[in-house]
Order: C-alpha cells, then sequence, then structure tokens
C-alpha cells in the first residue's frame, strides 16, 4: 500500500499538452508545486514530453515498471490500459476516470472486464472515478484538476500532521484540505477512493496503523462491504471518525448517481459503529473541527465539565449546549471554591466559573485549580481575547491539560475570522462555537469509552503519549 | 426612544481621566472613531475635559439639559446621580454600572431606589448592567470599553444595514458586531438591554417597526414580561428572532448569576413563540447568518427544493438535510427535466442537478430552469467556485429570485476562511456550511407561514419588495 503514497515512479496515463488536459495538471503539480523527487513518466497517443516529463505512446515503452500507474482517460480506453499495465507487471493503478458502476450497464460491464485482469494479473487497483492519493510527508499528490485557485493547496505540505482522511468524493477532498489551510494541526495522508473497486476503506483503516496517522476521518457515501469495514475499525488502534451521507432515503439516491452502490440501511450503520468504535459524525465540518481534540488533548475520562469564562453569556450557553450533550455541568466541591475565591475577581465561583478584567497569573491560577479537582474532569474554556495575553495562557493550559491527563476543548468567541486568525498562528485547538467545543468533549469520552468496551488501553493519547516520549 | 440612538446632546458621568477609566473609553469612541456631531458632556469628581470634552463636577451644572445621560459609576452612587438626573429634567438614561439586581439584597434595594426616582419624574432608563446603544446611520454608540484591538469596529459603520439587535449580554454584542465585520449585509442598530428594569426587548420591539429595521435579532437571558413580549411580536410586520438561553435548568441558573431574573420554563417559551411568531434561533451563530436570507430573499412559500450542485457529494449531503429539516427534495417534472438536458453538460437532471464543467450561461439556464419550474418553491443552489465566473452568475440569481419570488440559499463549499472573503466582497448571502442554508430555507418557511396565521399579507419581502419599488 506504502507504494500508492510514495511511488519510486509513475506514469500518468493521458496527460498530453492537449488544452484543458487533465494529465497534465497532474504532471504540473507533481513539478512546480511539490518538485516530486521520483521519476515521472506521461503516455498520450503522441508520445510527447509533457511539462519535461518524457512521454511515450504506450506503457508498453516505458523504460522501466513504474510503482504506480495513474489512469485519467476516457473510461472506455481504461480496459485496453490495465492489459497493458498488466502486461508490463505494474501492480498498483489508480484509476481517476470516471463512467463506470455511477454510469449504466456499459460502465458496469467495463468495471468487471477491468476487475478480471486485476485478478488474474495481482494488480491493486483504487478508484475508479477518484482523484487517488496525496501524502504530506513524501510531497506525493496524484489528483487532477489542480489549477491556479488551488496553488494554496501547496501549504497543506508545509507543515504536514497526523490526521488522514479516506474520501469518497473529489469535492470534500478539496473542502476538508483547503480547510487546513488555516491551521497549524496537518494532514498526513489524503486518499479519494471513488467508486472504490478493489481497495476500500478498511484496506486504508488497516494500513493506517502502520504509518504516521494519529486519526483516521472517513467520508462515504456507501459501504459495499459492511463487516470488513466494522472488523477492521474495531481493531483500530487509532480513532476513525465517520461522516455518512444516505441517512435518509433521499440522500442515499443523490449518493447512487455519484459513485453508485447502494447507500446502506443507515439504523443499521449506526448501531454498528457503535459497536466497532466508530464515530459517527454529524456533519462535514466535523472532518476537520474534532480532529485536533483527538491528537492535542488528552481524552475525557469522565463527564463532569467545569466552564471557565471571562464573558459570562457564554457560560449559560454552553450550560445548556453540555446538558443537551448529555454532559455533565459539574457542583464544584467547597475546596475548589474555596481557591478559586482566592484566585482573584472572580465574579462567580460556582460553575460556570466567570472572571472580571484579570492579569494572566489569574487564567493560569484558574486552569490549574480546575484541572486538579477531583471532581472535575475535563473544562471548557469560553475565553474572549480581549487581551492578547489570554492566547499565552491558552498555551500553558495544553501542558497544563497534558499534565493532568485532562481535556480544555477552548472557544474564544470571537467572530469566526478572528478564530481561524487565531488558529492559524498559534498552535492552539481553538473551535469555532461553543457548539463544536462541547461536541468535541462529547466525541472525546465516546472514544475513551469505546476504547475501554474493546478492552484498548488508551496508550498513545494524552498524558499518557507525554509519559512514553518522557 | 428615538433620542436613546441619535441625542442632540449627551452626558457620560462617571468620564475621566483617571487610567482605566471606562467612561473615558466612551468619548474616545464618540469623539475619535466615529466624530459624533451632538455635543458631549463629561461629568466626573474633577470636573475635568474629558478627550476635549467638556467637564463638570455635577450634572446639575451642565450648561443645558441633554438629550441622554450615560452612567458608568460605582453602582452605590448611581440613585444619587438618578436624582439629580431628575432635577435637572434629564428624561432618558442609560446605567451602564453592574451591581444591581444581579448583585444580591443591597443591589436590589438599589434597583427599587431608582425605579421609584425615574417613576416619579418620567425618566426612561435602559440597563443597568449594559453596553446602551450603537446607530450604524446617526454614527452613535456608548458602549464602553472599546479599546484597539475593537477599533476595527468603526467598519460596521461604514456599511449601515437593516438588521437591529436587542441582546442581553455584552459579550454577545461584540460578537454579532465583529461577525458583520466580514459581510456586506449590515448592521442598523444594537441595544444592550443588560437587567431591563425599564425598557425592555417588547418596547424595542415596537420601536423597530417605526425605523429602517427589516429584521429584529434577540439574545435574551430571561423574560421579565412574557405576555408583552408574545403581544410585540405578534403584531411586529418584521421578523423577530431569537436565541435564548434557559433552555435547561442548568443554563438558566447560570443566567441567573449573569444578569439576574428567572429564565424561565422553556417548553411554555417555545409554545409562545410559535403562536406569536417569533424565529427561535438554534445557535448564537444564527443571529449573524440567518437575517441575511430574509433580508436579501424572497420568502419561502411552500417546502419543495431543488438542489443544484457542480460538486455532487453535496447534493447527497444537502438530501439527508433536508428531509431532516422536513423540507422536500421535489421530483423535478419531465418538462423541467427536458429542458436541464438541453441546458449543457448535466450529469444528473434529476434532483439534485449535478454538472460538470459548464460556461456561465449554462448555470444561468438552470437557475432560470429551476426557479420558473411550478414544482419548484425555492433552490439550493451548492456550487463550488473552482471559476469565479460563479460569483458572477451568483448575482444574476438574486435578481432572478426577486423576479420569480422564490428564495435561493446559497452554499459554496469551500472552507470557511474563503467563503468570508467572498461574502466580504460581494454582496451575496452565502452561508458557511450545508447545514446553514438548509435551515435558512427552513426559518425562511417558518415565517412566511407565521405571516399567514397571522392574516399579514408579506408584502415588503422579495418579489412583492421589487414591484413596491418598481
Amino acid at each position: 500500500m506504502e507504494k500508492f503514497f510514495d511511488p519510486k515512479s509513475v506514469v500518468v496515463v493521458g496527460a498530453s499538452n492537449s488544452p484543458f488536459n487533465l494529465g497534465a495538471t497532474i504532471c504540473n503539480m507533481l513539478k512546480d508545486y511539490l518538485q516530486y523527487p521520483g521519476a515521472v513518466y506521461a503516455v498520450n497517443s503522441k508520445g510527447e514530453t509533457v511539462n519535461g516529463y518524457p512521454g511515450y505512446s504506450s506503457i508498453l515503452d516505458l523504460p522501466e515498471t513504474p510503482d504506480l500507474a495513474v489512469i485519467i482517460v476516457a473510461a472506455k480506453n481504461v480496459p485496453g490500459i490495465i492489459s497493458e499495465c498488466a502486461a508490463k507487471g505494474i501492480k498498483r493503478v489508480i484509476i481517476e476516470s470516471a463512467g463506470f458502476s455511477e454510469g449504466g450497464h456499459k460502465g458496469q460491464a467495463m468495471q468487471r472486464e477491468i476487475d478480471d485482469i486485476a485478478r488474474a494479473n495481482g494488480i491493486r487497483i483504487m478508484g475508479p472515478n477518484c482523484l487517488g492519493t496525496l501524502d504530506t510527508r513524501k510531497k506525493f499528490c496524484c489528483f487532477y484538476g489542480v489549477n491556479p485557485s488551488l496553488v494554496e493547496m501547496g501549504r497543506i505540505f508545509e507543515a504536514p500532521g497526523n490526521i488522514s482522511y479516506i474520501i469518497q468524493s473529489g469535492g470534500i477532498v478539496v473542502l476538508v484540505i483547503e480547510s487546513f489551510f488555516y491551521d497549524l494541526v496537518g494532514v498526513n495522508k489524503v486518499v479519494s477512493i471513488g467508486n472504490k473497486c478493489d481497495v476500500d476503506e478498511a484496506d486504508l483503516i488497516d494500513y493506517f496503523q502502520t504509518d504516521e496517522t494519529e486519526v483516521i476521518g472517513m467520508y462515504l457515501e456507501n459501504v459495499a462491504n459492511g463487516r470488513k469495514l466494522m472488523e477492521a475499525a474495531r481493531k483500530s488502534r487509532k480513532p476513525v471518525l465517520i461522516y455518512k451521507v444516505g441517512r435518509t432515503q433521499e440522500g442515499a439516491m443523490a449518493a447512487m448517481s455519484h459513485t453508485a452502490g447502494m447507500a446502506n440501511n443507515d439504523k443499521i450503520f449506526e448501531s454498528a459503529c457503535k459497536q466497532s468504535g466508530i464515530i459517527r459524525l454529524q456533519s462535514i465540518d466535523e472532518l476537520h473541527s474534532m480532529p485536533k481534540m483527538l491528537t492535542e488533548m488528552p481524552l475525557l475520562k469522565g463527564r463532569r465539565i467545569a466552564m471557565f469564562t471571562n464573558s459570562g453569556a457564554f457560560g449559560s450557553i454552553s450550560a445548556d449546549l453540555l446538558v443537551g450533550a448529555d454532559l455533565e455541568v459539574v457542583r464544584l466541591s467547597p475546596q475548589t471554591q474555596e481557591k478559586l475565591k482566592k484566585a482573584g475577581q472572580v465574579f462567580n465561583i460556582k460553575n460556570p466559573v466567570d472572571i472580571g478584567p484579570a492579569p494572566p497569573q489569574t487564567y493560569l491560577d484558574i486552569y490549574e485549580i480546575l484541572l486538579s479537582a477531583d471532581e472535575v474532569d475535563g473544562i471548557l474554556p469560553l475565553l474572549s481575547v480581549w487581551q492578547t495575553f489570554v492566547i499565552d495562557t491558552l498555551l500553558e493550559l495544553m501542558k497544563m491539560c497534558k499534565h493532568y491527563g485532562k481535556p480544555a476543548a477552548i472557544y474564544t468567541p470571537n467572530a469566526i475570522a478572528k478564530s481561524i486568525a487565531i488558529r492559524a498562528k498559534h498552535r492552539i485547538p481553538i473551535f469555532e462555537t461553543a457548539e463544536q467545543a462541547v461536541r468535541a468533549l462529547s466525541v472525546s469520552n465516546y472514544y475513551y469509552e469505546s476504547l475501554r468496551k474493546r478492552n484498548f488501553i488508551p496508550v498513545e493519547t494524552g498524558v499518557e503519549k507525554e509519559k512514553s516520549h518522557a
């Protein structure tokens, strides 16, 4: 699987110098944006060079057997090209072309032809109808259509992270990647699997156990082999987050016209997720917003939450939200309240703790008092950034969370553009709304419970992680 | 009420040159940011001038009776100052100081003293524990604490709009105002009413019937006079949107420590809202995100929605969301499908309509086909901005919506920072997520139905508005 992400040599079948050629956009990306160090070849009818990469009129003429073939030609030509791949001994193929099982009977017949050749020759296939792979560490990406408006995409390669995605749709890939432009939490790998005629989400969950991935995010329009997916998820030592369409009949119908395959009964899927420890996401945004809670914070090991705010209204709002999420607005013990009283100008020493204008030390003291309290499992800081020192105290808070093995879901009640600006500059997992922060606490605790149910000891998260690195 | 927003003369009681003086921040805002044309006076113990505004040691010494007194001194001094206001003949007072009914028995006693003086002298009071008023057209604002980090606030005065807010908490005021920095849809007036000992949300709903307001947004922590609020809302010819905390016992408790007053039984409130046509918001964000659907688009007069996307996945996602919102994924008629077939490279002529790369005219044709279809009440364009011309077609779409009297809830599936950037530059009501766009359709239809129930003819929205302006 590794070489799907880091091929020493790759051929782009269908890359040419014709106007609007999609294969050429892949060559341009590899050469101009990524300076990909591996060998790249182009195959097109004229055998012409594409952006400096040597061109051939047939795969059979290539000077070596590449690790990977990326195919982006009209669907009807794909079966022939797969035969050539087989003849050349190529073992990994990404078919980006559309028009197969999502395109009626003729497409389905071609799909079967491809499956037969692949099976007979031990070829693994990604797609069809996909974008293929992206690896931020190896600086490889075979997505087509990356035009000037996406040049920004280069940004996510600058700060590789530990979140990997398996996404069944190109549009969602672009949205998720763009979201990380404004974030210091980063991406490891992205796979767009399209119709997933061979390599599927379960194969990739297995693979992501072996690399730098810490969290696996998925967008699925259908599940072909539910048992295989659930088994892979159940064994996964890394959190698996899934957004799946087709919750309704209408959504399932729409999905069918898009990437083929029946979307499945949603209730069955829901209960299977619970058994396998899969975190089911409630919106596409959560593909971007939730992983940071799992990579940057210890897990929430109980449901008792203390709120801390310098802007009273957000405490009331969040109390409603915590109760709605089945979390507990903890009653602080008399000892904790006594300590808070001494910490500075605290308007309310009960939960939500509410402070007026205060120096940085007061913030730090309150973090410490709350995190060290036995009755508190996690905290919800709702802190307006009136003064920039608040941001500095949040960096300290992250260390304290690791020390105490308890998470904080941080919300800075600012207009969203301002929150994004803070997050782009500081490595703080800031949520965009109070709803998102509360949801993150909920997700964290759900995942912790799923580990316990599966008899896994949470070794690689939060305080345990800090210790194991020490 | 008008002179609370546009006083010809105002005295800021408590403004001085002491360090960290809050009254001075009001004087600075009026002078430096707003160049407020009215007369401004300062009252402080030394009688000193504040930022060029003449100072006096007592209200009684002022050279005229100002239209408005803004009081920001320690709570214990407030009753005495109210007496002086009465003696001077001042009829409008904003008490920004905290420490009254939210501050225990002593505060409550002072509150009663103030109420008595005010009643005896025909003085109307806003607050206490509030920020007072802001008027973008008259360039008046008496919010305290506007420091350099809020200088940006000046921006919302540059493009006055038609949305007015009544907000019971300073923190929420700042959040909502900041959100409009990145939006060409604009604000008319903002009132922070705090403990609302006299002027309350119902008075302001009545007042906003008489000015440029088109939509009224509210954040409430408690309702003192439910009957009065519901009656004002029921009579309102302008949509009233309310976010109220205290949905849960915990939220209500937290609110009590913040702005005093019992938050009320939520189920009763919910059903009263339905009867009065109040649109109940589900998150603080909706205070900013929903009004544009009501100011910029015709109302949704039925529940049958057509989706149009150039990025397949979002059609499937939104189909789920529409069903979840009790809207209908309409079956397009054979005639409509026939027209779509001729419009260009359409992958799917059924709902969701899904297109591949296409020129601007194809977008325009599809908007027209869908909006003119009898079976369609409104549309949900889910359009990735691959090319910038998509934005231009959206400007055309807005005209078409007005022509056909049907709304479009526009979502451009981009990272949120990019969506905000588009919205800041173009006067298009773009939503930040598919969830938000679907919710906007739902809100629009809810409001339309509430007008019908109240036997109001929706005269001032959408196509009717265009006609009446023609």
